[in-house]
């Protein structure tokens, strides 16, 4: 007997233990970190970013990555993906087993030089780099794969505008570079509707099948407008992160990531079909706030609760 | 000489001294009121719902809602609203001197009932009575206008889903009575983007020139994601709080109205003018503060500040 395949409409793709925990001071334990990617996956999250490959002096954070993808992997019917800024980290990653991974070329120069200490054709340099390893791995049968984010694509804290024209430039050069997706980051939470939808328009003419998903956080509130915008063009794959986890260092009370309980609620009601049990996930919280006590928490459906008479997508279909 | 005529392309309704400060315990200062209304127009919000004329055995905190009008309608270059739940409610609005009101229609039997103590159809009848008092004022040459909002337009709390076919009806028997507008409310934050293009587009269908704007909620965070809904369906004139100040009170952390600093954010950055000076009306915020300490405050843009290089609508139409 086989489990009925879960129909999704659209992914939502969990960032929060790699964008979330590197952006907070404390270090969440091992233990905890594998219970709560179990729980998210359980919730039925099709994708989950576990953590960075980056120097453990950097990011002690992510010091336990090759731990957590370890354990992680062996999860059902979930995409495991994790974080590498370069072929050092690429290498360590496919060698503790990790098969998907992404890597941020930012927008910005002097993001991606404070980010990654790399100007933006350097880490287009990388990207190739890493999608030659991919591909020298091929022999062992296991299908790899290579995503790449554009950073700060709406907007640098340190640049203010980027453009637009450059972003695509990036998008096409880490494409020819052999990356199987590219998707667009709002690093910084300066995206608008009208923004999305253009950049979006823009990556799908240039990218066709490789144009990806959206990242986007929530520091100025705008995250789900966005998301709302992004649909509107076909967009199907969204970062989110549990509870917003994160913040943002430089902007007190600024949230991080767009909050994923509130995501898949946004995407559930419009009747999109998450795969996501929403009162599972809304449990999850649960795990960080012992892991992390004080932590701040957010989003809004845990708080207000699910509306009476509320259906999900995949029940909507059914009746 | 005269001054420019401000050019809006989107009318954001401020609420928070009407839906903000009836929804908290304590009751705002009559001077703090006062003065926080001149902040807000000055700021440039084209409209602002000042309060309600209802029983203070009901609603202390709007006991001086006729000293509050008195002195709102002295201020240039801004409408003036006031709530009133019936005829006895109009009466006194108008001898005050109020010339816009605005009349809440439920399409919750319960909703309406625990509201205003009627049903939604003895609602309409007051609608009617209202809108020939309004009428029957016209002789001394003053422009007068009644406003209905259609509440719980979207789901109730306590009926769970609300009848799509209903809140049209409604909208039609109000316009029937005489409402110059029609507004469809959110009032309990359950609304989503896809139900919200679907109820605009009939209302419009329905109502033509007398289909109005939106009164969002922010219970369960998707209040933005609603605009940019709404937005896409014509929809031009936004209700909102500043600071979304209120809350839900059974529902402990969840926010009240959609915040208006980040919805004129939103709006600004999509190339749409709102006549709005952001920094003008994110310093407002500083009344609240001082005039209710400890209450809540909500919003994005106030803790985050603008991005570099932010430009606002008008600014992007002249260069």
């Amino acid at each position: 007997m086989t489990s009925k395949p879960i129909q999704r409409d659209i992914i939502v793709s969990e960032v929060g233990p790699r964008d979330g925990l590197q952006s907070i001071k404390r270090t969440m334990a091992t233990d905890a970190k594998i219970a709560w990617i179990a729980a998210l996956a359980a919730a039925g999250l099709p994708e989950i970013e576990v953590g960075s490959f980056v120097s453990p002096r950097l990011l002690p954070q992510m010091a336990d990555i090759a731990d957590v993808v370890a354990v992680a992997m062996k999860l059902p019917d979930v995409q495991i993906l994790a974080l590498v800024p370069n072929l050092k980290g690429a290498t360590t990653a496919f060698a503790a087993g990790a098969r998907r991974l992404t890597m941020p070329v930012s927008a910005s120069r002097l993001h991606s030089q404070s980010n990654i200490n790399m100007s933006p054709e350097q880490a287009v340099t990388q990207v190739a780099d890493v999608c030659r390893l991919r591909d020298g791995l091929k022999g062992d049968g296991r299908a790899r794969h290579v995503e790449v984010g554009i950073s700060t694509a709406f907007g640098c804290t340190m640049e203010g505008t980027v453009s637009e024209d450059y972003v695509i430039e990036l998008a096409r050069l880490v494409a020819r570079a052999g990356a199987d997706v590219v998707n667009l980051s709002d690093t910084t939470g300066m995206g608008n509707p009208a923004q999305v939808k253009r950049l979006f328009a823009r990556l799908q003419r240039e990218l066709g099948e490789r144009a990806g998903g959206a990242h986007f956080h929530n520091t100025r509130g705008q995250g789900l407008a966005n998301v709302v915008a992004a649909l509107d063009v076909g967009v199907t794959t969204f970062d989110s992160s549990q509870a917003g986890l994160g913040g943002c260092p430089y902007a007190p009370g600024a949230t991080g990531n767009i909050v994923t309980e509130d995501l898949v609620f946004l995407l559930e009601a419009m009747g999109l079909r998450t795969g996501v049990d929403i009162e599972t996930l809304i449990a999850a919280r649960s795990i960080i706030a012992a892991a992390l006590p004080g932590e701040a928490l957010y989003g809004h459906v845990s708080d207000a609760g699910l509306p009476k008479g509320f259906v999900s997508a995949a029940s909507q279909r059914l009746s």
